[in-house]
């Protein structure tokens, strides 16, 4: 059975050119919006190891930053079926896609999962973000989306932002911080008690949780503590095959997904290779790793 | 041997008893000065499990943010004098001190390290905080401490504070996130290159750096993400065998030392058994425990 990796990236290039008119600055946040792979599939296909099935995702270059609820659910709505489309294209490369929707506009949000991802072959979640509106998506506003989600039984993948309210942000250790309060946020807004199915899959091994497991168990009510270990996460931390095996001691080996963040991390597409090997030196059995490359996945979207 | 544990806290009565004058509220800010443990000792030792060796720093009530240069100086020099007799009234509970000094005086924060620290047996190094007066530690402005105690071969302990600008600060994360930041703007700044015999000592493991080692290593240049590695670890994370060997892993054995936080972290008087009893269940050898246990705090104090 081919590895499925759950948090693959693309930039499907029509939605991008629709982007860069609205805001011509977006590539100059981040560097990574010039990787080639991002949205030139030939160049993807290339570097692509020919056997891990990729479920791809949006980078975030979100709509709702940028223009009103309804041109943002448009963009939406036209951006997903250019990334089915990808996927449909090149369906060897790619397992499913998952879809983004307009944070600034619940009621299209709501409707992207009943019609976009609900009783489509290649869609198989949502793509939320740690903060949407300069507010935690924990907030209130959002609630309408997560009742969607696990009222449809659609995984929610939970990749960081900055808040931008914040100084001295960097991709090093800031979007891991920015993770890991969003976690804690919502489980203190008891997301994961009123929606007792929802399934949210958290990007580079759930943040700083595993490590600082101590804290949140003696300082979070016990609850909450408990919440916390509901998650399920990937394997995106660029190798590191001890801090798998904390991660994987603390949500369970059955939360654990493997995913790489590719193309990105190391050039050119990606780490895909050091993650495989590092999740190859797990201490857990072989059943497990497979439960990780492609088992837990499987169960997951049923 | 016994344990040694290389951060513990104390909150000399004196010394809080002025600080109390100048700032009533202090108290409140956090809930842990309250526990009794901290200032009354009869209290400390009837929980103390009459082996640790404890090595005792102040808990976080700065000087320099309630008064001027002059006035933080003197409550230094006092506080640390109080300390060191603490450290003397109980000598079979207290290893040695760790001093405090006022980040808004650097010439008297230097005299300290040269007259106050060396040559006196009671006292192993100076306590150092993620931020100062509103600044990064690793700003030029504190840098005549560094160079004092990179000199004199006095070991900085490095504990984290809030950083006020930021929302939604926690003592669950936003400790840990502070701390791995201040320790790479130290290293940004090339304090460790400038002062290559320069020893930190960070408490809670290190923070996000071994579980992101991935992320530090690939993102940061080559130069940089060696230097996050020079960095001293205590074992404060209240248990987790598994993320302490991570951390020994990252670090090297010979780079983590013993420490618990007490009395914070488990009521009454701290989480002294239970990180005991992770640091044996480490996967590494019983000497390679030793070394974390004391004989890495012995060899760095010489």
């Amino acid at each position: 059975m081919a590895p499925i990796d759950v948090f693959a990236h693309v930039l499907p290039p029509d939605f991008y050119a629709r982007m860069l008119k609205i805001e011509p600055e977006i590539p100059k946040r981040y560097a990574f919006f010039n990787n080639p792979t991002l949205s030139d599939m030939a160049n993807r296909r290339a570097c692509w190891d020919g056997k891990t099935r990729q479920v791809i995702s949006f980078v975030n270059a979100l709509p709702e930053d940028y223009v009103g609820a309804d041109e943002a659910a448009k963009l939406c709505w036209e951006g997903n079926e250019e990334l089915i489309a990808m996927r449909r294209a090149d369906a060897d490369m790619f397992e499913a896609t998952v879809l983004l929707v307009p944070m600034n506009n619940m009621d299209e949000a709501v409707r992207i999962v009943n019609e976009q991802v609900c009783g489509n072959d290649d869609v198989v979640g949502v793509q939320i973000f740690t903060r949407a509106l300069g507010l935690s998506i924990a907030d209130e506003r959002f609630r309408p989306l997560f009742s969607a989600l696990a009222k449809a039984d659609v995984p929610a993948w939970l990749h960081p932002v900055f808040d931008l309210r914040k100084p001295d942000n960097n991709i090093v250790f800031s979007w891991e911080y920015e993770l890991t309060q969003a976690m804690m946020q919502m489980v203190q807004a008891g997301l994961l008690q009123e929606f007792s199915d929802l399934k949210v899959i958290c990007h580079h091994a759930g943040g700083m949780v595993p490590f600082f497991a101590g804290r949140v168990d003696r300082i979070l009510p016990s609850d909450q503590a408990a919440d916390m270990r509901k998650f399920y996460v990937d394997t995106a931390i660029l190798g590191n095959p001890k801090a798998l095996d904390l991660a994987a001691d603390y949500y369970g080996v059955d939360h654990v997904l493997f995913g790489t963040d590719a193309p990105l991390g190391i050039p050119p597409a990606g780490a895909t290779k050091e993650i495989l090997a590092a999740i190859d030196s797990m201490i857990v059995s072989d059943s497990d790793k497979d439960a990780i490359l492609f088992g837990n996945y499987q169960r997951i979207i049923g």
